[in-house]
């Protein structure tokens, strides 16, 4: 199970009470916080989300909106005497940045803190459960996306109808992907007679800040959960264009092509002080769309 | 005329909705931040600080609660096109920290940025009407604290009393500083004839973090309004030594000390959730004493 809490959903300057980019998944032994604008701490206390299970933070890239937070919770964590590992996957200069300031103030925290640059390798990060791949976004700065998934084989065995087989166990992660089991006289044992069939793997990709690519609708096909970024309305694409960002109905089109399950919309920018037009523009061609509210909570 | 405006008044961590340090001083002409802890710019929009006055900001140290929000403030600026001046005062690294967080994002400033290291010379910036002096404090890092004055005359010229004698313009400056003037004959034309006296010189110290230092007192002396930090309450004296912070009692000893008219107290441990018992302490020593409380208002 994956639930996304959006902690910050505006673009560039806070402005009307929403705060800069940050969202936090939650999976059952894991939080992810994803970007971590100013005032990421704030929201993380007014929202009452737990960071005990926090230990991976992803962030996109290096506009201020998308990172100026991050400091502040690292050194708030520190104060609150935090012990576990903390893993930051980001562009390599977020190390220079957090360093310096950890520097500045004699800082020591108290917890082991890594760097992992963001390149060429597309899968940063796993835990038992779900595994983390990055993909590159076209925003002015480098810039990436990332696709969380569960990591569930489509089959697990059953103990009590594999018993009457003697099947080894070095056997049983080919049941799980399916296969059947051919014994040394030669029986075939359907792997539906020894397994059962697991739920789908649940998915959500984040998209940052990008210019509409059709490309990144095959890298985030059919996700269960897709937020994708609309700074703009649809009447002001070619400034969207000029400025690397996208609008609503670029929103829709990628979730459409990409036959996507539901679509989460935000980034917007603070010339719009009421957001419900963003809403109904994006559903004009994709129906299953909702908007990122500060607090609101998006399960799959 | 003299007006702070405290925008954050919470020690080290967010928390109990205070957020960390940064106050701003209006005067006439100028508005003047002193330090920016995180989220200072959206507090800045809740209290509807107007910027367009803005063009000092004043950091006293470099712990995050003091500066964090820093570069979100200066980028914003930039993004909402302020095109005058900003001057910045503090610890020389405050300039590498803003410039490399500039440099990563490739963001060029619509507006001059300056740096001003603090360091040996006190008389640090003035303005037509203020002079800022810094002083240092001591705190377990580099720290200093800002004194704001006046820049006022003991008396003015009065036009009309003035023109029956032939006083060369050039000798106004003395006589705005109370000097008779004699003429070639060598009769004495007394000061108070040609001026009027002017209402006195108005002053704010911020003290930043600081241990217990007496000699402080003799630096803020008889200051109209002074800000000095109670991080812990009277039983933690020891704790606040340690960590070189202050108490309730403390402030209000500085604040006698120092014979000031007003004492604002503020930079409150997390550990308290209510502040009200600050008050009471501070005013059993100093009995003109205020709460910094996010929003207020105090004039000189």
């Amino acid at each position: 199970m994956f639930a996304v809490t959006i902690l910050g959903c505006n673009s560039a300057i806070p402005a009307h009470g929403r705060n800069p980019t940050a969202q936090i998944l939650q999976t059952q032994d894991h939080s992810f916080l994803i970007d971590c604008g100013e005032g990421t701490q704030m929201q993380i206390a007014k929202y009452k989300v737990k960071l005990n299970k926090l230990s991976h933070i992803f962030i996109s890239h290096l506009h201020g909106d998308h990172y100026f937070g991050l400091v502040g919770l690292l050194s708030s964590m520190s104060l609150l005497n935090r012990t576990h590992d903390i893993h930051i996957y980001g562009p390599s200069l977020i190390k220079d940045i957090i360093t310096l300031q950890l520097n500045v103030s004699k800082t020591i925290l108290s917890y082991p803190l890594h760097f992992h640059p963001l390149g060429e390798n597309t899968m940063i990060a796993e835990t038992n459960k779900i595994s983390i791949e990055s993909f590159r976004v076209d925003h002015d700065i480098d810039c990436w996306g990332f696709l969380f998934r569960e990591k569930k084989n489509p089959r697990s065995v059953d103990p009590e109808k594999v018993k009457p087989f003697e099947i080894p166990s070095s056997f049983y992660d080919k049941l799980q992907k399916g296969e059947n089991y051919t014994t040394k006289k030669g029986t075939i044992i359907l792997n539906e007679e020894v397994t059962i069939a697991n739920s789908a793997s649940k998915s959500y990709a984040f998209c940052a800040d990008t210019i509409y690519r059709e490309s990144i609708a095959s890298i985030v096909k059919e996700v269960d959960l897709l937020y994708y970024e609309t700074t703009y309305l649809k009447d002001q694409e070619e400034k969207a264009a000029a400025r690397f960002h996208s609008t609503t109905i670029q929103a829709g089109r990628i979730a459409k092509l990409a036959n996507v399950k539901r679509l989460i919309i935000g980034h917007y920018s603070s010339r719009y002080e009421s957001i419900d037009v963003f809403l109904e523009e994006t559903k004009e061609i994709f129906d299953n769309t909702v908007l990122a509210i500060e607090g609101s909570c998006f399960s799959v």
